[in-house]
C-alpha cells in the first residue's frame, strides 16, 4: 500500500511540469528519441532537460539506453495507468453532468414537438 | 493554451500529496464534510490540513462554505477531467498489452483443443 501511494506520488509529481509532459507526449507519438532530439524544441539548456529526464526515470516513466555516444529515451507508460485508475472514480460526476445535459436536450425537444406538432 | 497547461500543472501538483488524495477520495464517497471531520483521521495537525485544503482550493478541486463557525468542504472534480483526458492518450499501450494477453490465451486454447480434441 505504501509502495502504491509512493508510486502515485512520483507519477503525479513527474506530470506537474509542462516540459516533462511535452517529453512524454512526444515519446507517445514517436516511440523513442535521442536526448538531443528531445531537447531541441525547448528553450531551456540541455542539462535542464537531463534533470527532467532524471525525474521521469525516477518515476519509472521512461527508459534510457546508450549506444556509443547516443542516449535513446523510450516511453514506459505503465505507471500512468495507476494514475488514470485513481482518477477514474471521479468519472461518475462527469457522466452525471452529461446525463443532465441529455435530459435538458430531451425536454427541449419535447417542448418543440408540443409547439410545432412535429417531432 | 497557457491556461490549460497551468490548470494541468495545478491539478497534478494538488494530486502529488497522499493526504490531499485521501481528502478528495473521502469527499468523493461522502459528498461533503466539515473541515474538522476531514482532519480527524490524520495524525497531522489542523493547520497542516488547512494548508492542504488551500492547495486543493487553488487547484479548483474543492469548494468551501461557512455556516456559523463550521466550514463545509465540497468536491469540485471538473479539473480532474482534463488530467484524465491528458493521460488517456497512453491507454493504447495498455490495450496493446491486453491484446497480447488475449492472443496468448487464445493460442493456449487452440493448443489445448488440438491436444484433447475438445474445445
Amino acid at each position: 500500500m505504501v509502495n502504491y501511494q509512493e508510486s502515485l506520488n512520483r507519477t503525479f509529481a513527474a506530470l506537474v511540469d509542462p516540459t516533462r509532459r511535452a517529453i512524454l507526449a512526444r515519446l507517445e507519438r514517436e516511440g523513442s528519441a535521442s536526448v538531443s532530439a528531445l531537447a531541441e524544441p525547448f528553450t531551456i539548456k540541455l542539462p535542464a532537460v537531463m534533470k527532467h529526464l532524471d525525474v521521469l526515470d525516477d518515476a519509472g516513466l521512461i527508459t534510457r539506453s546508450k549506444t556509443g555516444r547516443t542516449v535513446t529515451v523510450g516511453l514506459r507508460p505503465e505507471p500512468m495507468r495507476e494514475a488514470v485508475d485513481w482518477l477514474r472514480r471521479y468519472e461518475r460526476f462527469w457522466s452525471k453532468s452529461l446525463d443532465r445535459l441529455a435530459a435538458f436536450a430531451e425536454s427541449k425537444e419535447i417542448e418543440a414537438t408540443k409547439r410545432t406538432g412535429k417531432p
